[in-house]
């Protein structure tokens, strides 16, 4: 059983810890590299008091003045398919190539807090030690919005703190691969070969996003099944649309065992990188996501700010009511709501 | 060739017939089940032209008044799995029933215009030659929330036609599942026994907003694997989280040309909306889709009316270059935004 004790003195100590985070301190310490910094200032950003709020919208602001430049690489696949023992492999070809490496893991469905950080240096042990490694576990609110917000500014943090290549992990189940894509630069998803994938939750339009197809688990005698797959993959991904980036998407089998195919996956996205930076593509992606990303948070913020006002709220149900009896269409609702909406912020 | 005098009249004498449309002729010809009529309400509704769209306004507050309930269906698969086919020979079973059966089909990729309803009616042959059966394409504008509205209109204005089995048909490739799913009681998804699974779309995602999984095409040769299909995908669907209409998912295997499984079909669905009805949440669901479809809209709304205010286009435009050269973050980017709408409409 846990200690009541314990888990309130750790509850005040980490709200202690929060209270005296700063902007003003913290930026040089980030920039500098310091990793508890980096955490810490994670840490604020996911905060949901209004003062932490108001130093970390602070420490972005100063953080993305300098504008430092990574590769933002999302990294799925379903439960199972061997992301973290991939990401433990991939990552040490990534240190080795002389870059620094953060791990951002991203789970919508669950509600991990700055406790389960345990839980990801133990999933991904050996990279976790490393000078040049930062792993981190965003906290969600549970709502995708929140999670896109943090995710986003922790990205701004790690870029400013000197990581060049960022992987934005995301577990393939759900909605998160779309908003994690709309954060990225390049998309891998991680696929087992063999049977049983119609429930591996990998539907045409999450392959579709994917830049790179890369077939995992191709040892212990699984070999031959992977080759097949990747074969099969790749004349499925022929068919695909092209891509604004002009990048035709491809297939890998690797092995986080063995090591097959993984400095062949490196070096596929140098060469990824190399092309997008050439042909414009990595800045005309960046804007076009900026410009999404800056309308749904607006529109989040009109839904949220009409869910704030108790007069609007009422209103909304006395439509929903006439809706369902049948006096007034939704059209007509929408109209009137947002004439209520406007109103009110008059 | 066409011949261009003969388009000419055509457009003309279309746009006269919609010019003469209006609210006052049509609603009595609806409720009296004039499928003429409501062939033309509904091309009123999909008009763009202001004034038809006040006249399609007034036509659908008039018609949700009556409040005509029915049993809204919606029906998905990728292309190949035999929808038209499936919807003609259920279809009958339908109309066998004593039912009034309308079939609105969407397909948000094309741009399918009035013209394409002899195409829907050759592929629903009999289906389409039948008193008591309605069959019209949604037309779109290539944009999912305008497809949304028509195709809800439609909706409202076949009700009120005295249809009470709905079916809305969509192509299940992009997005319109969740959209066709957030307007239905009942949502039904074809797919085919047999390899390539993994491409055909069947993400879980979409397999869980499924309330039954219908095997087609178990027939010539195909009866084994298709009851071995049926068996798997039975086992899989225990596996998805609990309904909150307390339906849980179950699969048949059908034969659109043997007839196989598509009278249990018909039970399967006569069964679900016994079971809805008593329970309540046949009743508490329209509601949650109302409040989700207006909320929705009205974020739609926001943006549609910053996008035409070329002011506010223009600060849009100057925020995302302020964001590209790490000026500002898209968060106070947001924020900035917000302020400037907000003192737009005062």
């Amino acid at each position: 059983m846990p200690d009541k004790n314990k888990i309130d003195s750790w509850i005040s100590s980490r709200k202690k810890r929060l209270d005296s985070l700063n902007a003003e301190e913290l930026y040089p310490q980030i920039l500098n590299g310091d990793k508890q910094a980096l955490s810490s200032a994670i840490t604020l950003i996911e905060s949901q008091s209004i003062e932490n709020h108001v130093e970390a919208r602070s420490l972005i602001e100063k953080c993305i003045s300098i504008n430092r430049k990574s590769w933002r690489i999302g990294i799925t696949g379903v439960p199972g398919v061997g992301k973290s023992t991939f990401i433990e492999a991939f990552g040490k070809i990534v240190l080795e190539s002389g870059h620094k490496l953060a791990v951002l893991a991203i789970d919508p469905s669950s509600n991990v807090s700055g406790g389960s950080i345990l839980g990801d240096k133990t999933r991904m042990n050996w990279l976790s030690k490393q000078d040049n490694a930062f792993i981190r576990p965003t906290a969600t609110g549970g709502n995708l919005g929140g999670v896109a917000r943090n995710s986003r500014d922790a990205l701004l943090l790690c870029e400013a703190s000197g990581y060049d290549v960022i992987f934005l992990e995301t577990v393939g189940v759900g909605q998160s691969e779309t908003m994690v894509h709309d954060m990225v630069d390049y998309f891998l998803l991680l696929m087992l070969a063999g049977a049983g994938d119609e429930l591996q939750g990998m539907k045409r339009g999450i392959m579709e996003l994917a830049d790179t197809l890369l077939i995992t688990k191709a040892d212990s005698g699984n070999e031959k099944k992977s080759e097949m797959a990747r074969r099969e993959y790749a004349n499925a991904v022929h068919l695909f649309p092209p891509k604004s980036s002009q990048w035709v998407t491809n297939v890998i089998a690797t092995s986080s065992v063995s090591g097959l195919g993984l400095k062949e996956a490196w070096k596929n996205v140098e060469n990824y990188f190399n092309q997008i930076m050439l042909n414009g593509f990595y800045e005309a992606n960046r804007l076009s996501q900026n410009s999404k990303f800056l309308k749904s948070n607006l529109s989040g913020l009109v839904l949220s700010e009409i869910e704030n006002n108790s007069n609007l709220k009422q209103y909304i149900q006395k439509l929903e009511m006439d809706i369902k009896e049948g006096h007034i269409s939704i059209t007509s609702a929408v109209e009137n709501l947002y004439k209520a909406y406007k109103d009110s912020i008059k």
